[in-house]
């Protein structure tokens, strides 16, 4: 009798993702110097980040199910975030059940958490930097990331609500980071899947009390706003929010691709961008080009609008004199004889 | 003192779309042959198409006072559905409501809703049927339609539950129709900015119970889930869905014209749609020419869904000899010598 169909679904996820993982590590060492023929090359580890919760729970079980299969060492990293009071010692706690798996190596790695674009991004942003470094530490060829089916729709609603275009609605990767470093090999598996194959395991999970705490927009989305958004539209949306995620960033990455290409042909010879040869070009791929000059003048990225490139296209679009523009990080958009300039000051 | 903000807004609105209706008769005029120089062009006609609802009644009262100033004249067509008893009284009383507002010609039609599509899909139908007959019958220039913001967060939110893709999530067309004859000037218009304009002008309107019926989708999203999503988003979420109608349709019409360039590049001799052609191309835009092919091979585009066109790519991109998929209108796509050959039968 074979493993519990939630059991096998995670597995499955995850040996696929092993497989892209050892092509990648055998490809880069086509390009490595050549090895002395009695040195075994080392086997490559994988990492897997791991909060003690049923997703990355049940991704640690099936890492160190499939890992050992595939000749990979399968290791573990719990971020303490210093949170909550204790959030030591549930840390210490992971590292016994991660050690329980098999896993090794594992670790904890304390963390501080500063206050910058609120609570989630600097929980995020210092959670990151821990498993850079953990990777980096232990030479991993990759660390696998718990989000599910369920975490996508949820960003992608985080994502329309910002109401700043397709890219937004992407969601996240299933490889991301720095060489491809980061996998999400559950990102077409749903929470309660992951969830069951915990159960069946008998693996003893966390519940982080933040996941249920009405302060976290997430949490909201979570607890209340996908379950009406699924009695309004059905049972469907959830999987529908997770496909639109992925065309949508098919379609971001070919149309940035389209604006960088066209970028090239629509700037003079001083490398001024010219009116004229803008308005040619269809707007999206026209706005695209406006926000990468923007990017490039110093504006941040996060606090670029979809309001502000409207703006500035109109000097383009709907020319009747206006003055120059001010974008966020002191960068000014004017119209010059037929020319865009965006520049800082 | 001028007028109210909020019938200052929906004035505006309308006087916009107006001018650009003005330009297009114009234009199409320069075309037509040439008229006895004693003549008089005849002043061309608007119609508001009007339930008697807060949207549509701020819209005609809008028209009837903007159109005269421009030299247009405004009239105005309310459509019986016949769903409900006494709805030709309804109708009668909205044609006295219209007349009120200084509307002529006015008139109302009956329509008879059939069942195809579900029961929102064939009133829509209906409605826009009788709505062109009514637009070639007084020879109009533009039908007016009175879909706010809200409106449009919805039908975006209804795309997304889709999960197809960009398109779906562009949501109505600020000019749409045969010629563009159907005009959105409410587009950027809250409903509660409607509703307040025909409170200020004394305006009578008529709740239709359909809209608070939740046996509709568009019913449970408008009074359970968009309010379930704002109060975990934030207020912003209207207007953020709004704007990722505009973005979206903008994005999707040029990754269809990409798309449409593309095609002509990845045939063969025979016309034949070579796979490793279409395999060097960005998925966005493969994916796109593997759906016009199924399209004009029979299949319909409303069943054809992103499911579908994912399997027939991956006789591009995963090719392990895999059979002939079966895709809606009994089309078959199947890889024969390295082409894609998608047919009927």
């Amino acid at each position: 009798m074979g493993p519990h169909p939630a059991v096998a679904a995670i597995r499955l996820a995850v040996r696929r993702v092993l497989h892209d993982v050892l092509t990648d590590v055998q490809r880069s060492s086509e390009n490595a110097p050549p090895r002395p023929p009695h040195e075994q090359p080392p086997q490559p580890l994988v990492l897997v980040a791991c909060s003690g919760g049923a997703d990355s729970m049940a991704l640690a079980s099936a890492l160190a199910f499939e890992a050992p299969r595939l000749g990979i060492r399968a290791g573990g990293v719990t971020v303490d975030h210093g949170l909550q009071p204790g959030s030591d010692l549930r840390a210490a706690e992971v590292v016994v059940r991660m050690t329980a798996l098999g896993l090794e190596p594992v670790e904890s790695v304390a963390v501080r958490v500063g206050r910058s674009g609120g609570p989630e991004a600097a929980a995020r942003d210092a959670r990151y930097a821990a498993l850079d470094a953990a990777a980096a530490r232990h030479s991993a060829a990759a660390v696998l990331l718990g989000h599910t089916r369920d975490d996508q729709a949820e960003t992608v609603l985080l994502g329309l609500a910002r109401g700043s275009g397709i890219r937004s609605l992407s969601g996240m990767a299933t490889t991301s980071g720095v060489a491809g470093r980061y996998r999400r090999p559950f990102l077409r598996i749903d929470r309660q899947t992951a969830r069951k194959a915990c159960m069946v395991q008998s693996l003893p999970v966390w519940d982080d009390p933040h996941n249920a705490d009405p302060a976290y927009t997430r949490s909201r989305l979570r607890h209340e706003g996908l379950p009406a958004l699924e009695k309004a539209l059905g049972k469907g949306v959830v999987e529908a929010l997770a496909r639109t995620a992925q065309l949508s960033r098919d379609d971001a990455d070919a149309l940035d691709a389209w604006a960088a290409r066209a970028e090239a042909t629509v700037r003079d010879d001083a490398g001024l961008l010219e009116c004229a040869k803008l308005y040619a070009l269809p707007p999206a791929v026209r706005r695209r080009i406006v926000r990468r000059a923007a990017i490039e003048a110093g504006a941040p990225a996060g606090s670029l609008f979809a309001r502000h490139i409207e703006e500035v296209d109109r000097l383009i679009t709907g020319w009747r004199g206006q003055g120059a523009i001010n974008l966020p990080g002191k960068v000014v958009a004017r119209r010059q004889g037929g020319r865009l300039v965006i520049r800082q000051g």
